[in-house]
């Protein structure tokens, strides 16, 4: 594990979230570390989870037009909390419209953004369609976006590494811990995105123990001779494609 | 991919083979890169491949305990020329005799290098059966020299991450190149590596052109904007424990 | 493996069958079990199979309308027979067109059955594309349903458990007997609701050998101090989720 | 889920934990819920843990025998907490002695205990080489002790269905919950026999917080209208073989 | 290895091919021997590989339409030099699009050649989304042409075995070589085909190679006695079906 | 399919089999159609099977010696009417004792035998240990019988292609029919060798029901216009290594 990296031209994180919610609970270290870094962090919320994941709003009896404009303004605060952009593409949710039009949305989002990381859903989750799905159309509108001769604006994409980040339940999707980020030093500000999203309040302490026990693991993991203090928080990911490096470790 | 490294404290590089030669045709540049560093590299050849890698000597005749000499001259050329230094186990091959008395063998190993990258063999070979053998007994060596209750000398061990290199028909072997290694700057070292084994030329040729592919797939997936040279060579491994980081790119 | 269960409220089968005769060959057992217990079964074929799994018809001459009300006449039997309800799409098959329309129907038929239990087939087989379409559509309704968001009649359903039926080639479609389930008690039931199926006779006694191995397993793998008999007969089934339970057995 | 059973004859819980602690953290509940249900239950500890299991003890400068008279009386307590009996075997850990003998011993204990369920290690764990060698006899053992022709006393044993408990890094050791026990009633007896560990606190929360995710998941699997309480706690566990039953649920 | 095969009934090639130039490089081989032995082969492009993979000539910065005409123009030529015949469907790539429409135009290409053997891409390819798209229309298409329901013109089709060509990455693909065909004597033809390609020239030594690599692999897979000469060549191919033979070989 | 094939020199077929009877039930057809082609066929029993699998020896009070001989003849009569040789290595079952002693046994079987195919159990098979135990050191020692280091009378062995027969219970040992062999011509002598062993009598309809289904599937998988009969017997197998071929078929 390097614990430091030299100065270099700034990233482009680019973080494809199906519900406006996603991105904070399995990524928000990952952004927050991005953008203290000083790369550009943009985060695409396919929909604002306004019929899957808004259940209270609901038993509340707002309306629709009602609950995207709050799940809205809860990422918009979320996002700001740990410093990215956020793009919203309304495609609507539950399910998650996957097809050719939206892919294409994508690929825009791509062309315009140039990202040098990508961050989504994992492939496989039996509790919800719609991450799978949002999964799908971000590698292959990656893939497109790289082509030449593919029609929309800006230039054909370099092959940025993909990320996957940890769904719910971790065992049932077919997810293995690959990368275990080290997300101490931004902790608080994931905590406080959290914070932004009230109405799951349940969840800020199920993620603030998950990343006590990433943390952990990423201390067994992490070699002799670290030293890293006991209070580490991490965050799990997948590869979608091979790490490239200059050194083992 | 971060190319370049801040200042770090030497590491310990250790490389376990079945066979004397295994390590020069598999990972002849992860040890070039390492030794390069200023990393301690130890190679440990579990055996000489004297049964079941010298098919060459032994119809030209010679005897067991000449062919074991010769390999294991080749091998610490090779390995001088890489910049590491040898450990021969001679526990002999076909079969590698898999067991408690070797694999604590290695335990001991592990507590005097103390380690903080570990290379070995993959877990599935079906084209040869001391390979397998040698993972299997790093494996559990490398666990049982962390227990501060193991019998044996030195300190209780770390968790050094662990890579297998990549078997000769990699798609029959369940390998994976989940970790591309730059080695485009040490392969003249490599290839003056293999060409201290005559009896093998013909692999000088074959993993001189796998260099170049492996070199071709991290390029393909190495991101935007890195300009890597078009004579790009690579070595694939894949990991074990999960990768521990503070960025993902 | 309790032998007898404790009187509670009825269940709601859901029984989600690609084509009209699919649910007798591969779930007839568990349909007889669930209705003789008291349970309100629903069997909805998404198709007549009329153009897939009809070809005596077509090499007979008849025409679509009349091949349809062929297949829906034996159905309508053989549900009777096992004791189950009927409701029948009429979506077209080969191909079955999955998609929103077609998962939105199965919605409505969630939230007005409110399952308990939910039978479909497995998500591979490589001798049938319908299969695998039907049980993608039923996992994803089963979620949608579950939604207070999704605009549908009802409440919001809970989460029933999920069993796939055996496919014709188990070894081919990766279908692992994860639960035997003991119909001999309605066998004669299943073998009637088979003789529904004129036009399949080969099958009858393709599934009736096919339950008395299920049943040779079954009493293999029971334990000891069962004391099944040597007729036993059973039908296999993997699940999607985690079996819930108060006892290991 | 079926959440009462008729009376039945009494069973015999037979658990098989390479270290003299293992059986408390992963299996705890099952055992606890088993003898209060009038089940006999036995835990043969292969080995003490002397030496890969007691870090701290041997930090404080404890010798060899003392370190094992510790975890036995550590075990002894634990055991008896959850109403369960012990049988050590001392066959020594790190490296556990897989092989004929050990097995043997093995397949004596299955002749003697007629178990009617079985729980040991999962066969994967890339942190600890001990576990899966005590899933690997365990199974083999079962085997064995059917055969009338194996020469050891008392009768061929009928054919008990095994689970496999949770390791430490279930995502890292292939383990999928494939069965979730509510351990809801007797959880503060599993707390207790946690607590008879001293040398582990960290363990305690640890494993309580799990208790908890997973009773959260059982919870969610569970189905409707079982109004399950929201401070349910659970264990979850594999199969090794096929569920036999007489109802889907 | 039987190297020999007696006279038979001349069979029918079917190659589908996502993009204009893919039977080339993965299937040359194959194409050349089956016409060499008298069969008919036909090559269906799906689409010109006009967006995704023809950069060159959009960097030359040509139209749409013309490099449409110089990717078919190319094919023609290459499936000439093979002895295969062309079917360009035009339906367009990055993205192919998949669905009902394109795969009854398969449909109708299966009932109208009624193929002894059908070719195409594998199921994964992390690289590139039309490959998987064209294997699953394929498959599809290969059920659905069996079914004398379905509304096409032709007699129902017979089940011809399918065979999954090499994709560019294999270990990245989930790719073993299940079948390793030799195309030695057809070799010259497969690398005229090649030179056919004039803009993708860096590939022709790259499919020359894989060549001499798989052909190494064929010679020491191929079985004592077998006498194949040095400079044996090879294409790789998985089975999705089981293979029927009179003979173990 | 190839339905004849030319003259050849004689094939010598070795299959190991980890108890006296195995070979019967899971390769008989494919040891009769190489004893009919003039193949010559060698059967290694490496066990009588005396204790796992002579339960009702056992129970009629017979002594181990004598229930060794009465399987050696009933092996001997079976191997007889299938036109095959017998080795009995006599190492003992239950369990079968893996090590490198036993696989030198074998090596020098495979030096003396020079088989050129080689058929034996899967690798898995989670109701018997000894199968797989058996495959595991068939594997080996075939690599090991290759090397020209090896210490055993003979030449070195080229690489003959490895077949796995089916297990009892297919689907629960992750076996998946690679390979439909036609027995129908020798059907018949296969049914002989199984009347050969009397107290399995129950066993000599489950498999002539096996060749019945797998004959079907074969006759499914054949392709067009090859005609097979409906009473078309088959055996299936897995590969471990790739099919070497001249033609796809």
């Amino acid at each position: 594990m390097s614990d430091t990296h030299p100065p270099r031209p700034a990233g482009s994180l680019l973080v494809i979230s199906a519900h406006a919610g996603d991105f904070v609970w399995r990524a928000g270290g990952a952004i927050a570390l991005a953008a203290q870094r000083g790369d550009r962090v943009t985060v695409v919320c396919l929909s604002y989870g306004e019929r899957g994941e808004s259940a209270r709003a609901w038993r509340d009896g707002q309306g629709l037009a009602e609950i995207k404009a709050l799940r809205r303004a809860e990422a918009e605060a979320a996002a700001a909390a740990l410093g990215a952009d956020t793009v919203f593409l309304d495609a609507g949710d539950y399910p998650l419209p996957e097809g050719p039009e939206l892919t294409d949305r994508l690929v825009r989002v791509f062309r315009d953004v140039v990202p040098t990381v990508v961050l989504t859903h994992t492939l496989t989750d039996p509790y919800n369609a719609d991450h799978p799905a949002a999964a799908r159309m971000t590698l292959e509108a990656r893939i497109l976006a790289q082509a030449i001769g593919y029609d929309a604006p800006g230039d054909p994409l370099g092959a940025p590494p993909v990320f996957l980040f940890e769904p719910h339940q971790p065992e049932m999707s077919q997810f293995k811990p690959e990368v275990l980020l080290d997300i101490t030093e931004v902790f608080d500000r994931k905590r406080a995105a959290m914070e932004c999203l009230p109405a799951q309040q349940h969840m800020w302490d199920y993620y603030t123990d998950l990343a006590r026990r990433r943390g952990s693991q990423l201390r067994r993991n992490a070699g002799p001779n670290l030293g890293l203090p006991s209070d580490t928080r991490g965050e799990a990911f997948m590869r979608v494609y091979p790490q490239v490096t200059t050194q083992l470790d």
